[in-house]
């Protein structure tokens, strides 16, 4: 049986590079750095991007870890991505608008062996939802009301 | 000439449920709703992804207003995605993990005709970072140390 939930936010512009977003009744600001032409108040819309992703990864991680009999003990996520702002400031087409590569590092002083290393990755990366949205195609419609 | 630019995460697991995050010296908590195994303190991953794709569709929408001569005076931006978190439970494998959809509703008092709509939602779909990113495949490496 399929058990759909649904997540959504509500989002007004403070200013073109500063957003307000109401979600479930939490406050989030995003904003760019002075760099990208913002005020720097808080992280970037592709930084709250790998700020999911990596809370995802512990999620997932700690349910496939319980069903694998893997005690961990603790559990440290890197996420690094790359991308040219070019297409977003319309100054060239060549790349890509986003990430043009994610590399995700997780650490842990709990002592696996490869064989339980593989297959403890392998699950948390075929049952992360945000990973799923990442490494797939997800459709998308867009209205103007 | 292709400028690209680094984006990362470095992430501390609190529980199962929370993560904490920092993010160029700013600290985010990732949580889950009780619902979902957490303590409710902050947004959930997937949310997240919703708050970052949000800030990013006003960032480009504002870019390309401004190139577009369009004078917005306003805009507010909703998103909504569905999800079946059975296979992050492990309970069942028939759908996908992550969103099935996303709809993207923007929402401006400033007066459009239809081509001129339908040109701006074009071009801020060609060019936010994170809706490539979600509507694209994006390769990534993942590693465990």
């Amino acid at each position: 049986m399929s058990k759909t939930i649904s997540f959504s936010v509500n989002s007004k512009s403070e200013s073109p590079a500063r957003t307000n977003i109401n979600v479930r009744g939490f406050n989030l600001i995003v904003d760019e750095p002075i760099s990208l032409g913002g005020t720097d108040l808080a992280p970037n819309p592709v930084e709250y991007i790998l700020a999911g992703y990596a809370g995802c990864i512990n999620v997932v991680a700690h349910i496939v870890a319980k069903e694998q009999k893997i005690n961990l003990k603790n559990l440290e996520i890197d996420i690094l991505g790359n991308l040219n702002p070019s297409r977003l400031f319309g100054t060239s087409f060549s790349d890509r608008a986003g990430y043009k590569d994610l590399q995700v590092t997780l650490r842990t002083s709990t002592k696996l062996d490869e064989g339980q290393k593989i297959k403890w990755l392998k699950e948390i990366e075929s049952r992360c939802p945000v990973n799923d949205n990442l490494s797939n195609v997800t459709p998308i419609t867009f209205s103007l009301n």
